[in-house]
């Protein structure tokens, strides 16, 4: 399945969600995968802004207020708190991470950007993905002009479904460069790749030379199951970026993620450091530096909570998993009896569910949830490349009430019911 | 003169820079172009913060908590103070101005490189500059694979120039959808447009239908000559977009800067409607949006200030006039004798003056001069698309003090008198 980018096609889903949100302010929504704002902690953070300064202090030896100006001024393109930036990614997420490897950004997006960018610059460069997958991933790439291949997850293993793309591609003159995934608790699926899966996938990404850029954004929101290490982690190839934000474990609007660069690109240092610089000049003539005011408060709370950002999620981490509880628990007891048409996946952390139905949901049954019963949630063909994704939905529970869960999952039956009834 | 956007060129530049910064650390710096420090408020502008949330509450109706959240979460893709920067673009550069029409972004960059992604999005469009022109004008051209045209203003007028470009390009097939300029204080020249200069651009590039990207990074550090107004507020036709900055009004770190669009493009309000949700949907899938903390610290100090920066830039504004007038007056007594073979502008404001030679300094003279005579200056081949440029300099006195610039035009002499004396 190839889809060529068009500007219009991914945008046009986010103004129409937009219009949706201002047409219904009312509807519960079950659509936005926003962190929940409970447990930002503004007060405690700006707080601990006062440690990262006196820390740059310590390191330079420069005064109080020279440490601040030199904040306040542009900066590293690169970065300013690259280091702790490094230890909490080996503490928290098991990463082999170095500071000079690591590329901060604001939010991931823009890393995410970037190395799209980067990797694909070439015309008839290739970014594969799943199907479904992040719309912000298709959508930068489409802005970016890079054609979208997405992998056919049918075939019998991940060997076959990437070398069948990687053929596909080939057949057509273009070049797979990368393979963006989110291998832990997966937006918009939720879904977990196995430890077996993620090695098999870097043995063929490897032997092909496509870059997995390995997106986790949720890997510290983990509920139950197995305790998995990032493709990053596994990685002996040089094949992984790995991209990172605080906008879940902190807030969004501190907007600094990052992108962590492996050792080598598959076994060439060179060509690794070749790719770090030109990420950072890209990043140059796009935001010229990450707000060193905000990675000054991000640089503080590493530092306030030892390198490790475990305690800061604990309190989100129990939110999150009583609300996918209660999620899982409503859809039980509202689609009872509905067993053989109604059926959804059990997430093992994260903000997403997958939710499958009898019959096709896209862009006007959303409008007619929201209208007629009150609740918005999102098409997973919002998230495809084809129409494949017809018949699911995407359940997000990281921004509501257990209540509201309740009351949303009721209104959602009653709407499916209704359309099952009238689809005889 | 074209020239076909490649990657290494402008970008190696700022590697090359930062290599001599680093291996000379001692030089005295006239290269950098960055805000004196000494103005930077931290502790007052963090303090105006809390104003911004009283605002927003008082026009919310919500509590301070959930407004703190609200700051805290992501928000919308143009901005959340669009209101506040309007007041301050109408009260401080006089420009006709409304809410609707800016686009808040990641500091000033960001705003360029979407315009020029936006406006230039097919293949054959061209952006014209003036040569030398900002490198960071440049460079976001060329990372986004946009063709490069400079404005000969050797020919008898702009109509002329313009006009004999439009030509050029359209004879290769090709079209020129933007002119990018700094009519206030440019950087890197120092020069400044007359009003009837702007008003014939204004008019030849409507005409052609040419959008004029006009950048205003310093047009609030005026010390003496008339007071201009910006193209933007000239502007009939509908042919301007405006870009704004508050790096060099507050600091760099707050990283908030914006786009100001036209009513109607030329003419056409629709057009213009949708060209600001290009904007929007690009920098969704770039930055997502602007980090909201650093929008509430900007839209706090410009309610602290009612409005206007005019308060806030008038000790900088004294210190960057004093800085010029110490600059001219050691160039005068330094190269007193040598008019004949040395000359330079007299900026009328902003942190830039253009220095010519009577020989050719390129890098090999910035390392020789950084190193020999520990003094920085740049070239302004770096900032050039041609070699027309070899015989000048650019002297930047915004981050010194008088003293260093004193010293440095000492050392400067001293390489410029021995380099002429080698060369007979």
């Amino acid at each position: 399945v190839a889809a060529k980018g068009e500007l219009s096609s991914r945008l046009s889903v986010m103004t129409f969600l937009n219009e949706v949100a201002d047409d219904y302010p009312e509807a519960i929504s079950l659509a936005s995968g926003r962190p929940a704002p409970d447990f930002f902690d503004m007060d405690g953070w700006s707080g601990a802004r006062a440690l990262f300064d006196r820390y740059m202090q310590a390191s330079s030896g420069a005064s109080a207020l020279t440490t601040a100006r030199r904040i306040a001024q542009y900066g590293r393109t690169a970065g300013m708190i690259n280091d702790l930036v490094a230890e909490q990614l080996r503490r928290d997420e098991g990463l082999p991470c170095d500071a000079d490897r690591v590329v901060i950004t604001n939010g991931c997006q823009e890393a995410l950007a970037l190395c799209l960018q980067a990797l694909c610059s070439a015309p008839g460069d290739v970014l594969l993905v799943r199907n479904p997958t992040y719309i912000g991933a298709t959508g930068a790439a489409e802005v970016a002009g890079i054609e979208l291949l997405a992998v056919d997850e049918r075939l019998e293993s991940w060997t076959a479904a990437i070398e069948t793309a990687l053929h596909a591609a080939s057949h057509r003159g273009r070049r797979i460069r990368a393979f963006y995934v989110i291998p832990q608790f997966d937006n918009p699926t939720g879904s977990v790749l196995t430890e077996e899966e993620r090695v098999e996938i870097l043995d063929v990404c490897a032997r092909n030379r496509v870059v997995v850029l390995e997106d986790n954004p949720y890997g510290m929101f983990h509920f139950d199951g197995p305790t998995l290490r990032p493709m990053a982690a596994l990685d002996d190839h040089g094949a992984v970026i790995y991209l990172a934000t605080y906008s879940k474990t902190l807030c969004p609007a501190v907007r600094v993620g990052c992108a962590v660069l492996p050792k080598t690109l598959f076994g060439d240092g060179l060509a690794a450091r070749v790719l770090a610089t030109q990420l950072v000049q890209r990043k140059s003539l796009l935001t010229v530096n990450t707000s060193q005011f905000n990675q000054a408060l991000v640089g503080g709370v590493i530092l306030a909570e030892e390198g490790t950002l475990s305690r800061i999620v604990e309190a989100p981490r129990r939110h999150y998993a009583r609300n996918r509880d209660t999620l899982v628990n409503a859809l039980a007891a509202e689609f009872a009896g509905y067993e053989e048409f109604v059926a959804w996946n059990h997430p093992l952390g994260g903000f997403f569910l997958t939710l499958e139905l009898p019959f096709s949901f896209g862009a006007p049954e959303l409008v007619r949830c929201a209208a007629d019963y009150g609740v918005a949630v999102l098409p997973m063909l919002f998230f495809s490349l084809d129409d494949s994704q017809r018949f699911r939905v995407r359940l997000a529970y990281s921004d509501a009430t257990p209540a509201e869960i309740t009351r949303a999952v009721a209104a959602f039956g009653r709407s499916v019911r209704d359309r099952m009834t009238e689809l005889g």
